[in-house]
């Protein structure tokens, strides 16, 4: 299984922004949905064996984190409007105990930040992209893995992790996503 | 100079779209904005040496083409919905004549589909993304290049342009474009 994890370090954990201002005011949700498209959908589908952790770290409900689960995600749409609609129904949520909660089309939702996710990821490699790491062309890629990938502010140090780059110049989270994908995608065929 | 076409089959080319539903009104301008980001923005900064031509081929107007210039681009947020208010606004212009017509921010506006554009791109070497091309990988790239990259029905043959692709899976536009940049940017050094 391939995981990505995004680390929103402003993002908000409450369901209180408004779609018609998602970058303005949800401490940029609208960097992490981007990035969900990217893990999640390639052209007219849905890639099977991926899922996406979104830890959100802003507002007053914080920490919570956020699966999109490729095997059971349902009627996901790309353009940032429909990817921000759902993070906000799932965030209304409040009935969260421990772990995470299923929630519609593939989407849970917990309490907590990256503790609780990487308690799901049990046995899979930790990789966290950062700028000047080395360069993930030349490194060994397990197939059961988890990428960190920072916000627009960067990455906290991910406790046990190799560090890999993607090149020369300092991205968008959601191409480090996209760039990351296709380098997997031309050495691991899918895992169904 | 590194110039990505992206060609929207059915991607308005007036303004009359929702900023509120951009992905269900506007023919799916929601790729092409997302391709602009994709190209033209990187983390806190904008690629200089970057142009970016949409090709907008639905709506009653169409065909119009639109320049998103790196040197001159000013205000440039990565979100759908700040780039999708400035493609409306420069749509608004009627008062066009032939070749590009210079808006605000770095944004021109012509009337026309390809042809106005190459027009624009003189000398350049064309490439054509498409599935099942030589990997982009392989080849020799020129610095003074112009990429053209299908919307999310495909692209229509490019006369003259040699073919190349990015990978065994077929991905969304603004993913390609992610992948092209970082493959240019391991090899030539930005221009400015």
């Amino acid at each position: 299984m391939r995981r990505f994890v995004i680390v929103g370090q402003t993002a908000t954990a409450s369901d209180a922004f408004l779609l018609d201002d998602l970058a303005g005011t949800s401490g940029r949700l609208d960097v992490l949905v981007r990035c969900v498209r990217a893990a999640l959908l390639y052209s007219h589908g849905v890639r099977r064996d991926v899922i996406v952790y979104l830890v959100l770290l802003g507002g007053p409900r914080a920490p919570r984190a956020l699966r999109f689960d490729g095997r059971a995600a349902k009627f996901l749409r790309p353009d940032e409007r429909s990817l921000a609609t759902l993070v906000k129904k799932t965030l209304a949520r409040e009935d969260l105990g421990s772990g995470f909660v299923e929630g519609r089309h593939g989407v849970a939702i917990a309490s907590g930040g990256v503790d609780v996710l990487l308690a799901d990821c049990e046995g899979a490699t930790v990789y966290a992209m950062e700028e000047g790491a080395p360069d993930i062309r030349d490194a060994e890629l397990d197939a059961d893995a988890v990428y960190f990938i920072g916000d627009h502010i960067g990455l906290a140090p991910v406790p046990g992790a190799q560090s890999l780059s993607v090149g020369p110049v300092s991205l968008h989270s959601e191409d480090v996503v996209a760039i990351v994908s296709n380098e997997i995608d031309r050495r691991l065929p899918a895992s169904k």
